[in-house]
């Protein structure tokens, strides 16, 4: 008995346990039943959500946290539902693993018309072949081990999705164990590396006013304490991505604040573009993140080290780790500079002051909010002005910040939320979202109702696609009119405020702080055309292309 | 001035025109707004939807009762929303064209990391590749409206969705006006298809008591007409496929009712499988058609015939086109029978007894329903025992019956209300639902109340994953408890009923199709076990290959 190998389905949990997953997000359906049957039994949790799409990003969500995520879902009719918040997990490098199930094999005969099928029974996975890193069809018992180490050495290696499909005929299927012996590979070619380092070390010691460009790519990897380390022991200040956005704590001395081209604070673009070696580190040269191409930064003055690329000005280095060359930097041999005076980069530090009978703007709204962040929140935004305004947050910890911020589709942030306090219980979700965003995908309120979860909801009510209206307005933006406030009374559970002045807002939120047993939404009343400053400077490049 | 071509956008949308498209659903989005704003200019309304999937859903359904249906999305975030509901429209023939908007060629530079991009710029054209019968990338104006035509014309002759995508530099760019010569093609071969008319004319001819089993594609092609001809002029009587249902008015004194193998009423089944001659007139053989393949069909005892295939016992006669297949079976060869005895496929006809304090039952619920059916009715059943249960009920137009009743997605039947009822003003929809799928799309009443449409929505709620239950029970079958009747205070608009007694369930019914203005939701409170005589037949047979 103990030599037996594990069943196809057992190996598969025994191994996303080995990556510490504990959660699985997704719905049941016939084709994955039988492997439901199993999650019950094993050590990891279901989540059920109400939608499909709600469950990817929730697992996208617990994966940017937690190192790495899982959806189990149904075939097509589940898989299919998913592909939008798969497509932008690996848009933006997270690690989630979907698992659907699928026809048995025994059943796949000719043309038969199985319900749940499309065109033929492959056609599922060849669409996650475009959405993901690596798939696997689990149809052989010989090599089914073998097929799910590499997909999730795959998700876990390049932090993109992976997909593994298993009929259901195969779930009580005893595998075969046979360890395939290690392609190698992933390690730096030490003489390159030296190489490499040297090169970066010499022309950032030589530089006048350096500077980091934090990216998201040190979220994924886990490689918030190297930077921590970096700014700290070289002295040299550091800007994040909109996507890298709380890479570093952001009361951090050296921290200045977020770079986004015009989009952004005019006196850190200035900083940054000024700057004789701008040393970027895990970041995507996104259009958002660059605020849609005003950044401006000059190749001759950059570094740029990602898990994909690694250059000093013009030179490229091949066979050079992401790691090593982080480690590289923080050696003896990069000086320690002198402290910089900083000071000019300060928030202002005047306490807000409310006016508790002036009418919401964007602007006032998000300082007014910037007080009531601390350790304990996790801001989850949502797109437009969700993130737009959540940009200038101060957040005080590692990867307390979670936004779709390049692929930026909308309803990511209520169902990512379940998925972001679940991997991180001491955490509360602060979710940030818009009024259209809230439509698609505001009713998973009920599962933070069904798992005890206590997100504070900031619903920014503008009456339609505010951003769009900047860009070209039309009856086209307008939406339907909802009473937010009454989602309480839908789940029975939870609090609904409609604030429409600084003084309600100020009540709710203190109320929400000191309520942490269910869920508080709050619906901020806005004028339709306001906008913060950011959405202000993008919207008048954006409207030039569109 | 007169002879200048059209701009590519004007093009499409003329073209839409000409096939009585006069309604888009969809969301806008930065890619899309130049085209959306010419959408606003012409002669087609824009129905916004709360979510992309909603909009395909409700597309879906307005081209099975308009004969083609459109909707158009943003780039990705938007389209990728969608490909569960197109694929559905792919599995189902459903004449859906879907226009997304996408990136300016000009935007396009290499490895450009432009937002809403997943892997390259070609990703959501090869996802469509696999769930559409064409797909056009209209970056060139030389061949752009030949393009346009190309795809239009394949989703209208094999009734399966087609995908354009339209670059938003390329919407207001001229085209060139250019006949392509026609392929020819799409017509019978006269001798194939004479001798495969003499063929089934004989056999039928020969036979003792044939039937007709009418299926999905008579409603797709608009051959209703020609099937109550034949029925009318040879007394054949006619059973439907459940995707077919609705196909002849179901008062018909030939119409026998579903036949749908082991899971529909014996007598049915019998007679059926007794013939000696089954003449199978666009039917998909998928095993929900066919009761999970409890069916029992004899290829030497019958005729098949579909737009794709046309063959008698063991003869295909290939280059035979369906339409000229079944004028062919109307000639006076074909000779007319003796009025059929059909007293004993009649339904119960004592009217249904109201017990007032008798707590709900499937079966019974669905008998009652049954009494409210009429003309102006159309009933749209989600998926589980809302499609079982409405199998039974009786309908009296054509295609007034909705369902994904072979691909099964949940949460169709909201968002196709709205489809059904802008394509037929004249019919008011009654959407069966189940508590399950209505909390994935149910919000979508949001759209009725904006669009003024006044579904009944009868929310069957047995606390769960109901169908599920019966295959393998376990707590993913549960789902979070809502207030369903809370609708119309969340959209200010519509009318609520819980009901838990036969006597509450007759007075909402009748105050419900009083109430003409709004929407009215009625959560029908069962037991969690409770089912179909139907779901009780298919669960049996399916639970052992779960």
């Amino acid at each position: 008995m103990r030599n037996r190998p594990p069943t196809i389905g057992e190996y598969l949990l025994k191994k996303l346990e080995s990556y510490d997953i504990e959660h699985i997000f997704g719905i049941p359906g016939d084709y994955v039943l039988r492997f439901y049957h199993l999650i019950e039994q094993s050590e990891i949790q279901h989540i059920g959500m109400t939608r499909e799409d709600a469950a990817g990003y929730a697992a996208d969500a617990y994966a940017r946290t937690k190192g790495m995520g899982a959806a189990c879902i149904t075939y097509c009719v589940g898989g299919l539902s998913m592909v939008n918040a798969i497509a932008g997990a690996y848009a933006e490098k997270s690690p989630v693993v979907v698992i659907s199930g699928a026809p048995g094999i025994k059943e796949r005969g000719k043309d038969a018309l199985l319900h749940h099928k499309v065109r033929d029974f492959h056609t599922q996975q060849r669409i996650y072949d475009e959405i993901t890193v690596a798939t696997a069809l689990l149809d052989e018992p010989f090599i089914a081990f073998n097929e799910i180490d590499r997909v999730l050495d795959a998700v876990y290696h390049y932090k993109r999705p992976g997909y593994i499909e298993l009929p259901r005929d195969m779930v009580d299927v005893r595998g075969t164990l046979y360890r395939r012996p290690s392609t190698g590979g992933r390690v730096s070619d030490p003489e390159t590396l030296n190489a490499a380092i040297d090169d970066a070390v010499k022309f950032i010691n030589q530089s006048k006013n350096p500077v980091i460009l934090a990216g998201v790519e040190l979220h994924r990897f886990g490689y918030q304490g190297k930077l921590l380390k970096l700014v700290d022991e070289k002295r040299i200040p550091v800007v994040a991505t909109l996507l890298g956005k709380s890479v570093i704590p952001e009361s951090h001395p050296l921290y200045l604040g977020i770079y986004e081209g015009a989009m952004g604070r005019d006196e850190i673009r200035e900083f940054v573009e000024d700057s004789d070696c701008v040393i970027i580190l895990g970041a995507f040269m996104t259009d958002v993140n660059l605020g849609i191409y005003t950044a401006n930064l000059d190749r001759a003055r950059s570094i740029y080290a990602t898990s994909e690329k690694i250059s000093v000005r013009y030179h490229s280095y091949e066979t050079v780790m992401f790691d090593d060359f982080i480690d590289g930097l923080i050696s003896p041999q990069l000086k320690r500079r002198k402290k910089p005076n900083l000071a000019w980069a300060l928030p202002d530090a005047a306490p807000f002051e409310v006016k508790p009978n002036a009418p919401l703007t964007v602007e006032r709204l998000f300082k007014h909010l910037n007080e009531f962040i601390s350790d304990e929140l996790a801001v989850i935004a949502d797109v437009g002005d969700s993130l737009f305004g959540a940009a200038e947050l101060r957040i005080h910890q590692h990867t307390n910040f979670i936004s779709p911020a390049y692929y930026t589709s909308m309803g990511f942030a209520v169902p990512a939320s379940v998925g972001a306090q679940l991997s991180t219980p001491n955490t509360r979700p602060l979710v940030i979202v818009g009024d259209g965003a809230f439509q698609m995908t505001g009713t998973e309120l009920s599962t933070t109702v069904r798992y005890g979860l206590n997100p504070i909801v900031l619903l920014l009510n503008n009456h339609g696609y505010g951003t769009e209206r900047h860009l070209l307005e039309g009856d086209f933006n307008d939406i339907g009119c909802w009473n937010y406030s009454c989602m309480p009374s839908l789940f029975s559970s939870g609090r609904g405020f409609h604030v429409q002045t600084e003084g309600e807002f100020d009540e709710a939120m203190k109320t929400a702080l000191a309520e942490t047993q269910q869920f508080t939404l709050i619906e901020a009343e806005l004028e339709k055309l306001d906008r913060s400053p950011a959405l202000a400077r993008l919207a008048e490049r954006m409207s030039e292309t569109v």
